[in-house]
């Protein structure tokens, strides 16, 4: 629920065009309503600023569907993640005016209004970081952020940097997704004076332990200004590159 | 040096009040200047907003007062981190007009001017988490930052939350210093609208492995608007939280 | 063999309704009766106050059939535990007495007597962890306990909590169920004057490494009162409850 | 928040004596209102049975002091954990009413009264697991509990354990404390209808990891019935065996 | 090449009836063959008293027939191990003297001839570690021993280890193959006076991760007598049971 | 930046023709410019000394075809490495020209001309090895040297070794590919007077860790000479003996 | 418990000299009596062959001159481990016939009468080794074996184990002690007929983990007949190679 | 064993010189002759090309001293690293014609005569780095080359590499040394064509684990033409590029 409804709600109460007693029916409802097997959490938007979005991994076909249903009537825009094309298919044909992404592996109802001081800019070291970097594109896109991407930019052709300049001086800002060493946040973090959001990939082999050698290094950057989400977390890098792209307006 | 330092010079340039052979000696030792056993990049305030640091620990008190020599004829503010009591022993007695504080085991020699768009609140779990957050609250204040904050707010006691909710409004960014099973991150992301940088601190024993429990809580954080940095660096914690309070300033 | 069997069998050997020789046979295999790939323990019921349950994980159809066999006929409950759908299906019809749960994925024959002070709790953090406190529900039930689940109480929206104060109130045991950071254990301890029994579990992905994120986050609970079972062991936490919801009947 | 203020608020804004912005931003808060229950922590006591405890590590002499102060005034017992000789001997003689335990390096004033099922029954596997054994019996005691001491059971020798049947039948909870690798918990486990609560020691050296062999060998009992606390948490283990020693009292 | 069968080369040289030049031919491979893909060892009997098996994991069919080949022609025994039934399929018909173990995944050909001072017995902890269990008496069988062994002897029931007594009489070796917490080898090491060999096994979930806490529980026994080989590895416990075996034979 | 670039800059402030802000802009970048010096590196293979390589894992037909089509104008040679047979069908036919290589799970086009002072040698302790090792080979091949392979020369029969002795005195460069406990590395490296490259593989299993265990074996390898490179990393080996062999030509 | 012992107890039952609740209890303890075969265990010399071995880690020097005094008087050997010079100092001059070894850290009284078929050989690989080494070659000769020792044999000078060819000849066991690579016990083992039992030390640094690496090195031998025991346990080795060179005499 | 040899044996067998069992015994032990073209090993400078280095490290300062003597004699040059400045006060005095370096911690006398066909470049990130360049410096001096050294030169201020360039471009081999995130070693590499030896350093604190982050980014690095050596392992560094240097001269 979005404070715009909630003013609604209460304007229709102080004008009597609800009573209070239905407008009570719908606010008490507001910490959670009993799902059954999940709790819909319809305050999340009006504290948080951003709606609960649904991480589809580990949950079923039916079990998307039920919460894509309760979380859409007040209008509010939807997020799912992790949501495999195997599934997708399950479920985006009883939504049309939502939209899958393949590579995001993401699904969406609607979006936040712009709403922000700048943009945020997204950069990956190699092609096979792309698919979490869309992850963050897509989720920054729906919670009302202009988003830039500038992919393949890797430790190993430095000068590729030379073509962000201009995207980093529009930044409010930077989500750094990179497998391999993960260098590439720390040597951006040194050229810029914007906060730089590191993802960590799994995109590796052997001694990279499915993202933790990247998880590392970019723990250890030399250089300040990198903070770090989980592995592949492509989501959550989203939700902090737009907290702090909003926060103060 | 900083913006303002490199336009004065400009101006000066500009109205022959300085030589172009004076302004290049002055300018070009931009990029970096040697030391023998280090390198220190002039360059840096320009270019990221901030000064560079000293982090002491592992440099010998000759190479810490070589660097803070170097550092300040320009004026700029100067931060050592990391710095014992029996180093800072050898060190303040020699630059009478900087601060040496024993919890945060920082010194520094002027502060940077205000600037930011809210505060920077910082949060400890417990009362030995203090050390940490005061190394992230000298930080912070040096950079020009103002500092609220709240400590000893335990998950096992959540209702001491309340007293901060107040602050959390003022903030920009809240820094969350946590060790045992720093689960005080998520709780607190989960009741704002302000991005959350937790920094796990080694505080604990046991399965604790010096502050691996509580970082791969936060890293696995449930709720959105968390990002991590190394264990014990409050001094991360608070460039990150710097350059998101001054972001669009 | 429970405790009242063997009082019955004594009582006809004093009352000579039952020859020693007879009661010899019947006792005899007592301590254990060898099936050629397993050694079935016949004792563990009268000694531990539960019967030997069968982990289905890593054995054959054919070895979990001849287990349910040697294990019925006193008449004993019997729970075999992560059987998965396809060994099930080649099981359950030849018990139709027993009952198999996909969820859970168990399968028992009768239960214990309702026996215990209280009731045992048994909460999820997410939905995905709905599996597991499955395994616990139905373990629990089928030895003799009176089961509450709330699922889907998430750390990121405490105020779901309160709805689960009463059965607080009703319970000797709480049995958390948490992937991700895994808090919950940690904050509904906090709460209460039960003891918790933590259940991490493997959902999570990246450097939750497969519930070990949860696990030490379990470890380190700030808040006394935490102790913990292996990662998705609902079972064991089951076990662990029902000890304490008996003992002292 | 009851739904009866709920209403009021509601009522307020049809009736005009609230306006619509004052009731959102009372509506926007709820979530830290709905913890309201647990805001009677100043009575943690109350809440939860046990009074606060001081973990001494950490914390400077002046800090358990002021603690020890400010806890003691409502003559409720107070207990001081992992506490140095060398921080104890500042200590001691300003509460000469308490008592310090060299081995448990605990200190204590007063004790709660007797209350509980049975008793609390504490084994060691080693001669050096004692001091964690200790710190666990020193807590039960203070906690209000029967505690029966019985060390150096090895399964080395475990014909040591006939000894113990007798604590056994009196025991509502046993506590194991165990290094090297830690098979104790599971063996008692075996032999008992009594929940099991296992501390694993740091008593080892090599690829024992600092207690980690042992932790894993607990977690991974295949005898139902125990859980694990943390690494040499003899307090922590001493707080679920008096909940367990309490509940229904 | 056996020992024996150098005799005879060399006696057919000493009695003339193998010129040397014939015999050199037969000699001279003795350090290895290339095979291309592979170096046959045909020394290794001699040298160390048993012969090259082969590793079938990660192995083509065409390449285990063909070391099949290579090896059987002196008519010595041949062993292959971890060979899945989908490769056996492939092979077992080219050498109709063979014998598949499903259980065990082993294939062999003949038999060293019966030699040791005792007989070799091997137990398990549970039902799901006795293909490891399988692989060692296979592979101790070949290689010559008396092979006796015990299965399902859980260190939460140990009263069933007294089944195991007369056995242990007569061992010269005892393998003792666990998963879960391993505790079993110290338990069994504690009642003899005989070498125990550890098998840890990948049985387990969780913590347990692979194998890894039965291994460290084996490496950290308190029970002196106890030495470990890799987890799973069955057939690398019978070669050095077998050596202690033969040893002073 | 050159001091003459600045100058230049400085004079036009000073005349005028450049603002003091754009000047400031001008100066704020210069880490950019400063890495102007890689920025020729549109031709990689001018710098670095051979060409991009395309590594397949986690990419799909269409982008490896896509990166194919556009490294090849030059008719510089092109290198596929981790190409599954199953995308190597979808690309071969594309471009007839092109080598596909099963066991390397290689595919190129063109090879650059010889060029090196010596031959590479590269050795495998096991034939599971291989198929890293023909990554290696085929890899230096492609860039211009040549090699000798020397397949299963074991620790376990180091008599084997001594065939190779004379390809090591061609060799300015060897590559040990081994798995199991890697030691193959250390000996080889004790024999030689060429720098030795260990590629740990992750044939193994168990306390293997997928090749840790042999990478751990090689980082610590008592005799002096032996570099490491990430497991199973046949390709980058070839880098590093293809830079030795060439150096200095 | 025997049959006869069963039918005592319901002959009992069925005459109406034992009542029904009594047998009952007898019989609840049948796993207790299960175990009695290690009852006699007060004579722990008697049933493993070897006497109780003190480790002093974690003990005080009262503790050991206690069990000193406890152990001696039936004048079997003792033996005292890990026992620093410091503590020594405060033990030797209570036991004047007793003998220190300051490299071994170990103390003891008395020695078993020689008994075995061959002798143990103790290698190591380099110098820093040896105190590990000699820790088992005093536990072996105080066991009453033939101990031969050749040390700083590393892989690195294979040529050196030339020199071993003849104690190799006389071995009933080997124990090879290595730090580093650990390299030395597979190059050991694939030369010898005799069970290798491979130390791995904590000689090393980086990368060495404490003895981790050459822990995995040795689990992980390619070369059949090595089994392990844990880092730094030279009295572990010794034991197992006690047990074997005296096994069948 | 040459063939000759072998042929040797067998007449001598055919002509009655020598009987079977000898031959027998003869041949059974070719393993270890096949081993010695390694046993003009007395001679290891010869045949590696650098002689026998001393690693203090563990080594009492009489060890030290003896071996000093004993390497001297025939006037080759002797290094010792890891000698802390506490040994070497106890050896200095005693060879006045050798050098002790404090930062290094190495002690040598003599040097190798100049031969290789450029310089050694060294680099380190930051100034903590440089005793571990030291140790890599000075050996490498020793043995022969000429040495470069540049430090400081961090990943956060990569236009410090500029002044690098030239020296890049006389080196036949680069060692970077590296903490923190160790990402200097893959930037490095990207812009030369000359093998790079990664050694990664154990400055770092937190998630840094001793140097584990630096070495796995390094393993990881994206840029072709990276090796690396153990944790602060600059003497292992220097050889490695020794070898590099002098090869094919």
């Amino acid at each position: 629920m979005t404070k715009d409804a909630l003013l609604k709600i209460l304007d229709d109460v102080a004008s009597g065009r609800l009573s209070t007693a239905d407008a009570a029916g719908a606010l008490e409802k507001l910490p959670f309503e009993e799902l059954g097997f999940a709790k819909v959490d319809h305050h999340r938007a009006l504290r948080r600023g951003f709606p609960e979005v649904i991480f589809a991994q580990g949950k079923s076909v039916e079990q998307i569907r039920g919460l894509l249903e309760k979380l859409w009537p007040g209008g509010e825009p939807v997020l799912v993640t992790r949501l495999s094309e195997e599934k997708a298919s399950g479920i985006v044909k009883d939504f049309p005016d939502g939209v899958y992404d393949a590579v995001a592996r993401t699904f969406h109802r609607g979006r936040m209004p712009e709403k922000g001081r700048g943009s945020v800019v997204i950069l990956t070291a190699g092609t096979s970081d792309i698919p979490v970097a869309e992850e963050a594109a897509v989720t920054a896109r729906v919670l009302g952020n202009t988003v830039e991407t500038i992919y393949d930019v890797g430790v190993a052709g430095l000068h590729r940097l030379a073509a962000a300049r201009e995207a980093f001086d529009r930044a409010t800002a930077i989500v750094v997704v990179a497998g391999m060493e993960g260098a590439l946040a720390s040597v951006v973090s040194g050229l810029v004076r914007t906060p730089v959001i590191g993802v960590p990939t799994s995109v590796g082999y052997g001694a990279h332990f499915g993202g933790i050698a990247a998880l590392l290094s970019m723990l250890n950057s030399c250089s300040g200004g990198v903070s770090v989400v989980n592995i592949d977390n492509g989501y959550g890098a989203a939700v902090v590159a737009t907290l702090i792209n909003r926060s103060g307006k």
